[in-house]
């Protein structure tokens, strides 16, 4: 039986493109991973780990044209917001080489033998080694940046570890350029084919979870196939880590001082974030507290002007398609649900936003049906829900699950101190990963303090899958006890050759 | 329908020595947790947190006849280990007060505003946050150190984290003595009782680790109960990290070099490690691969006669007795299976230690009935298996699953860096947590350098239940976008007020 063929389609009109690849069988992926366990030494050397991390960022930049055009024509999401996200992408490579020649994420720690600790410590001297071939599962919204050479793909290579890529159905084609360009610079460096596998096909990511020889596995998408990855991975013989981003609806709290203060502002900003990318980010903001009363109204306002001005937004595939617009159906029809700029369909292919109203009273109880929105909807839709006080937002939030971000719009007043302010900071941990202050949570910046993850089924892990920290997720620690000096790696030296950050009987030397 | 009552049982008589408590029901699982969780903000202030470990420590020693003469009835383990045990057990609460005070763990990463990066960085603070309640499942082979007041409780207590014991039972009585003092230290710094909960019964652990405010376990144990546990973890609603310790045959290479060296130094000192509180450490070295030939005689006569010499014992309980027989009958069953000093039962209640011997040619290889060798025997007994040549023995190794600890014994030339030396400590890496050179594994050094943990079923996680790092385990990191300096909590201002080491514009600060 010949395998299933992989076509390239473009949203804007639904038509195949191109015919990329076949879908990989259980032998493809099998020798895909063992190529990548293989090519496992090639990574060992930090060097020129991170060396390779920055050509693959220059030749991806180099490619820029060709690879945003097929970006574009697979996904619909425009030449200037995709132009920027590969930016973003070779930042992000280069952010993890510079990680790599810095050092600290080895964690080292050395202890000299101590006759005066219970029991006596010998000489005991830890870091971080790689845990093996990683398995990396694409996202549909972001094709370059969390995709082939994308955050996962980049820490887990900046770690040290293989990677085997499941690529998304939505962009096949870009999937096989980024990389064949990955590879092209895996070449220049004299590491194997192996060390940047890619299969496509739906029970191929089964394969892959499922392989012996894959140590942890990375994952952007929706809760149901990221839970029966997830699953799948804690059923294994041997379990393995699996770090899943499974979905999100970041809620928003508005203050009534904030919204007295300046509605118009906040109601045009939260167009503008719930919008972005046609609706298609994982903390775009879809529950929105707003007060009931005159400033609230304004700001509801504010957000229909905006979002009644929004251009129509073609999906990135007929599946999200058909989701939405029954998603925004179901949560129109509940009673006392609004819809002042109605969210649906623009033509055959492309979508209008939009977004309902709801009062709070009618969420912040359990077993209504109006709990379906508290779920997230895929696409330019948000929720706003009135309330009366804000002990009945808070009720509201109390009863979300986890959440990649939480966001509070303040008064000045309250910005400075006063009132609810520092509470209201403390409320909002419990509930999110990284928590947003008078501003929006879409935009993930790259940074070593970033923390793109939070409680289920925000992500399955308590890791990031962006910013520094995301690079934690591909390693384990080992501890070397009584190694005499001539068998030590340099990194677990006295003299520290490499002049690496660490813990050096006790204290912390940078 | 009353409770199962939980006695306190003497395995040296086998007698009952008296009712301690009843089992949990769910309602009784229920109440803990919610007290636990109703417990959080009493350990909020990392001062009152530390304050609270030191006072623990204290109050522990100050009633240690009382509970280490409880602890002898119930685990037959004898007072001086038993005394030992419990100063390692305050020593370890006193270290992670030290590292409460030190805050490193907390992970605070400060970056403020970069409008050169791609994307803009935003004003981005990170730290950790404690998980919540965190579930703990004792072990019956370490009383103090890995039950109600051990490395799980201690740990998760320095984290923030109010804790649910589940208590083992072959302790119940110690537990509750220890729980006790653990509340009256609690209560002098005006922490509920809360904080630490206690339950007893196998139903009551299953309740536990599906109780939905239950944010995370630690676990030390078999590979069955762990494993159990585990999946019961996996499968909940909202999944959450167990960090389980389930079983380790914890191999030891001896080199032929090191064997013509000091075959008898090595046979007597493995004698006293396998021998070592009767055998049940999970760091009992259970295989040793000893060259054929006259050097490895010699070692295995210096074993034969150590070991020979060693006192009768008694284990931890009957089953722990009958498995460990039954255990040693089935691999003495085995072709080409010799014991030489022959472990088995030295009267109704004591056992006797022993070993087996086999050729190495019987492991090399999968699929025989041989491979039960590979599997942990917990009691005084290991297998050594005679090589003909190194890189059979190595064979023997690839083939074992994951461990807490690989141990090599080198001769002094290769500790030096002759021959195969360097390559040897990267050959063990792959297998285990920690590489012991000329050492023996069991004594695991409370130390901020140590690893206890390692490749499953070692571990069913990366982290470690020993050692400062342990503290890792109950934490999640949260990060604030935008938030005004005036909201900030005081470990993520600018001017540093608690003086804490953290990462401040990608510079380390200590």
């Amino acid at each position: 039986m010949a395998a299933a063929p992989v076509w390239s389609v473009d949203p804007r009109t639904g038509k195949q493109r191109e015919q990329v690849a076949a879908e990989a069988t259980a032998r493809d992926v099998d020798a895909a991973v063992r190529a990548a366990h293989d090519a496992r030494g090639a990574l060992a050397d930090r060097t020129v780990r991170a060396a390779f991390l920055r050509t693959a960022a220059d030749r991806l930049q180099e490619a820029a044209d060709r690879l945003v055009a097929t970006a574009d024509a697979e996904s619909a999401l425009g030449l200037p917001r995709l132009t920027g996200e590969l930016a973003r992408t070779c930042y992000q490579l280069r952010a993890f080489a510079d990680i790599v020649d810095e050092g600290a994420f080895l964690g080292v720690i050395i202890n000299h033998p101590d006759d005066t600790a219970t029991p006596p410590i010998p000489d005991l001297r830890r870091y971080k080694v790689p845990l093996g071939v990683v398995a990396v599962y694409s996202a549909s919204n972001f094709p370059f940046a969390f995709s082939v050479a994308g955050g996962d793909t980049a820490s887990a290579l900046a770690a040290g570890c293989p990677v085997v890529v499941k690529a998304h159905p939505d962009h096949p084609a870009l999937s096989e350029q980024v990389a064949a360009v990955l590879r092209e610079a895996a070449a220049e460096h004299g590491m194997p084919a192996g060390v940047l596998g890619l299969v496509h096909g739906f029970d191929a990511g089964i394969e892959l979870i499922k392989h012996p020889l894959i140590a942890a596995a990375g994952f952007t998408g929706s809760v149901r196939g990221g839970r029966a990855l997830f699953d799948a991975a804690a059923a294994r013989p041997v379990p393995i880590p699996f770090h899943g981003e499974l979905g999100s609806l970041n809620p928003v709290l508005v203050t009534e001082a904030a919204a007295a203060e300046r509605a118009e502002e906040i109601g045009a900003g939260l167009a503008g974030s719930m919008t972005l990318g046609v609706g298609q980010f994982c903390v775009k903001p879809g529950l929105v507290l707003v007060p009931a009363g005159a400033a609230g109204d304004s700001l509801v306002k504010a957000l229909a002007d905006a979002v009644g001005g929004t251009a129509a937004g073609v999906l990135l595939d007929h599946r999200i398609r058909d989701s939405f617009l029954a998603g925004v159906t179901e949560r129109t029809a509940l009673p006392d649900v609004e819809a002042p700029v109605a969210p649906g369909a623009a033509d055959e292919h492309a979508v209008t936003a939009g977004f309902l109203t709801v009062p709070a009273a009618r969420l912040a109880h359990a077993g209504g049906d109006h709990d379906l929105l508290l779920e997230e909807c895929f696409g330019p839709v948000t929720v706003v829900a009135r309330y009366t006080d804000e002990n009945e937002a808070l009720a509201v939030l109390s009863r979300l699950p986890g959440n990649l971000t939480a966001t509070v719009h303040l008064s000045s007043g309250e910005a400075a101190g006063q009132g609810r302010g520092p509470g209201l900071l403390a409320e909002l941990t419990p509930l999110a990963g990284r928590v947003v202050v008078d501003a929006w949570p879409t935009g993930v910046a790259v940074a070593p303090a970033q923390h793109h993850g939070g409680p289920y089924p925000a992500t399955t892990s308590t890791s990031t899958s962006v910013g520094g920290t995301a690079i934690e997720r591909w390693l384990r620690p080992v501890a070397y006890q009584n190694a005499p000096e001539a068998l030590l790696p340099p990194e677990l030296r006295d003299d520290n050759p490499l002049g690496l950050p660490r813990r050096f009987n006790g204290r912390l030397e940078v």
